[in-house]
């Protein structure tokens, strides 16, 4: 544990449906080049609107991964 | 697009339910008054609890919408 | 109303199903030895990513009492 | 309570007494347009200096207030 | 002086030519229906980019002014 | 000194007088209780407006104090 | 107006009284080998506690002042 | 893992040495009365002069630690 | 546009000529190896001192680009 | 290199022209004095508004220079 | 200089014996596949207790390192 | 005690060994000029990096001292 070096990288995710399903959008996205993603971290939450409703929500996360040593 | 300039107000939105819907409270009620709302970014998320559960969220969103030339 | 003196305790409080939920299970933890709560003021989002998706969320909310006179 | 919407403003008023004083004339300024007024935050607090005394404090509040439904 | 309040609204300019003049247009556009604007605040500097070049800047102003008595 | 641990409290006083006055019962409030408090620091001032008037001050502040050896 | 360079320093006064008073003090001892001060912005309001109750307000206030040409 | 609460205490600690052994020490005392620490995060680096030179550091850490069920 | 997920890198550029220029040049090197870049925001904004004058501008961006489905 | 103990002063600088020229007027000015100034960092970007145009902008920043040994 | 860009990554290094240990992990993680690091910065200091006592430290920070032309 | 006025001035100190020493150098040069200093807080941790490795430590802290009645 204690010698391990993590690596972050900042992403986001976008959804119709809600803040959740953005972040999970984000991660599953980034699952397929990056490997052993240990956690994430929310910076921001925004969205669009669109004819007076909320079209879609986009949180930024920093998602943190082990660097292989 | 690079001609428009943007005016932002700042609503909170309460809800029962959750965070999500406490944003789409905020801007539904916004969209009875200002046209061409574009974004909403969130600013704070608080709430009220009662009988030791939580009673409602309260979530306080800056939004964006186009002013006219 | 204006005689009050108010607590804050911090606390962080994981769901595996999404931010609301973590919210509710850390006022609903708190309720059991705290008497009074008031309020809460989300500080923080993060969660644990496992098999390149998220485990769980884990909130970090102020949580704000009356304190007796 | 959970269904209302809130919109906030920011003022800054001007006091040669003080810091209480300048949030008081801010608000009382708001009155005569804003109806519903719930609460305040203070953002910042500054003021002028003339001939090496402070000459009057300048606090920017944040006001927040019911919208009608 | 020490008698007036201050309103502040926060408003988004767009260029094609850089942040300055991002500014002014914030500033002028406000003109047309504000009276008495006295100072600005930068809050945020960003843009778009197209092409692989930058298309515009957005810059977020705070723009504060005196509220008749 | 250079051995004490100190521990931080967060609380909320409550004044209609002002903002000096909403510390001063925060901290004589925390003497009930709490032994050997040191030092207060403001972390939020805010309050309630009725009828177009402050009704009152709230001011949050984390106050120090010495834990026993 | 547009020529002025201002340079600010970084200071903090004390009182026995509240948080006006702390301000006038560190101003009004500025203001034996600064001349010029034009204005002061509140950066942190902290202050000590003796036998339970506020023995005096620290605040610190960054002043500005005009350099002269 | 996802069914915990967490509770965070803020504290601080001294030391003669440096930062790192000022940690050690607010976590050492927070042993005594805390069971199931799991992490801390520093909040803020300060220390006291004497003579011209650094007599302590005094470092602020969050700790967090589990709260039964 | 709600499926999308975007990724951010932070640059900095650097330009003797000033600060639109230096968010230009991170943006043109950028270029070369990130395709469909979409906005940037400014984080940071120095510069280095030489012989009494300004002798460059360093802006730091973060750059948002769509990620490939 | 790694011997050298630096200052950091903090200065706003007036333009009439735009941002980049306030910060080489408050380098320029500072020069006077300073002798060994090495690296500036912005704090805040304001301005004045007169006739509903800016008039001219006002930049703080803080600069770093090296004190002799 | 003035003509160079540069990339900033963000990584946590551990270390079971103190902050700076942990910054030097991770720099030294990083050389392996990035050349041309020029400087870094302190974002977080945090870390793990196990019975009752620090376990390691993790620090992150953010590591520059010129692009190639 | 509470009529003492501090002043506070901003330092950076640099370190081949680590955070602590270049906090040890940066009050170590104060003392040469300035008399009464009472504490400091750390601002900002950075450093340089030279072939792979931390070549030294920048610490900024803020100096406070005692200004004399």
């Amino acid at each position: 544990m204690s010698d391990h070096v993590y690596k972050t990288v900042e992403l986001t995710g976008s959804s119709a449906t809600g803040t959740d399903d953005a972040i999970k959008k984000a991660v599953a996205r980034a699952a397929k080049t990056i490997r052993n993603m240990q956690w994430f971290k929310v910076d921001e939450v925004r969205g669009q609107v669109a004819n007076g409703k909320v079209a879609y929500w986009q949180v930024t996360v920093k998602v943190g991964f082990t660097m292989e040593a």
